[in-house]
């Protein structure tokens, strides 16, 4: 089994990205150093890391890096054994890529589009498109779950992990713009996943409170 | 072995993402009705196959749709016995991942934008984009292949397929514009694995006549 000294994982404590990685890991029963980034002054070993786009998260596995977070799941469930991520049926395995493709190209780059528009109308238009993006991951959960508790069915898969690395996000948009991208009569399926998701042994201590997602989009809106 | 009322592939003869579609079906010798699909006034058949995006292209496998074409080249790869598309090695293949999913978020967005520029700098900003992402793969073509004929080694591989299904617009980049992305200057390795692509026995008759990629462009261009 690999230890702390073979893996580790650079991240940003609020950074969906870094936080599917952590949560596959723990999935997995590996244990990792964990080493938070500053943004704003990027350590060597990151720039070292993921010279193309100098971003996290990097897993570092056996002194090899890993980058891109959906490519690191993905060799995180092939290379460790322990609970699968991805479902083991191809044509399942297509769903789930494309399921969370989508979170990463529908519903994430509103949602970051909102949270830091500086015009109401900019505001209001990201949240209808994050709005939108989210009723079709509402009607995507019942199809893929089949009455189970998660995406991937009883336990959390590779879905599960795209969207549920958001949370944060989307429990930010309510507190700061009082916007409820999640809600129990629009998305109630979701909103109850959601309370399961974070309860789940994998994720519990990696999805962040909502307090430090507050803070750092603050600052981002500051800059 | 999978035929032809089995398998088809929704797709525009000049897409990308297409291409890289029937080249891996070709690969794993699974023959399929080519559906060619008009973006002005799309099929029924696509419609009702990708409700989320509406794009081609789509595998339709045994009656089941599979969409977004990075989705369905591993599909077809992890379906379908024959020649392998992904590198075996988990590392390898998160390489290939990375790389594939490189042309697709760095490369293809500034050609396009660079082929249906409307000004002189907006063209010029574009095409130095798209370049300084061609040097990019220049050198991890040195850095994949590592002196084999293909990114994928011996033969035609996950990022191959990425990348060589743009090739038609490559080239329609220097016939309209003038401008080489592809030169034996600056991408000598690429300049040389474009041409054994092309010829490559899973591609002929794949990757289209520049000619078709032209009028195409001059279309979208007239809109």
């Amino acid at each position: 089994m690999a230890g702390k000294d073979d893996v580790k994982v650079l991240g940003v404590v609020v950074s969906p990205f870094a936080i599917r990685v952590r949560i596959a890991l723990n999935m997995k029963g590996v244990s990792y150093e964990y080493m938070e980034e500053d943004l704003t002054n990027k350590s060597e070993l990151l720039l070292s890391s993921n010279p193309i786009h100098k971003k996290v998260p990097v897993l570092i596995h056996g002194g090899k890096p890993i980058c891109e977070s959906l490519v690191i799941v993905q060799y995180v469930d092939e290379v460790f054994p322990g609970a699968a991520v991805l479902p083991s049926d191809p044509y399942d395995r297509a769903v789930a890529r494309f399921w969370a493709a989508y979170v990463d190209d529908k519903m994430f780059p509103p949602m970051v589009a909102f949270l830091l528009a500086v015009t109401e109308e900019e505001r209001a238009a990201k949240a209808e498109e994050t709005l939108a993006a989210m009723a079709q991951l509402e009607k995507a959960f019942g199809e893929c779950s089949g009455g189970k508790p998660f995406f991937g069915g009883d336990s959390i898969g590779y879905v599960d992990l795209a969207l549920g690395s958001n949370l944060q996000w989307l429990e930010t948009s309510y507190q700061m713009f009082g916007v409820a991208l999640l809600d129990a009569v629009k998305t109630p399926l979701l909103t109850a996943w959601a309370k399961r998701f974070v309860e789940a042994d994998a994720a519990k201590g990696v999805v962040p409170d909502t307090a430090l997602a507050v803070e750092f989009c603050k600052k981002l809106r500051a800059r």
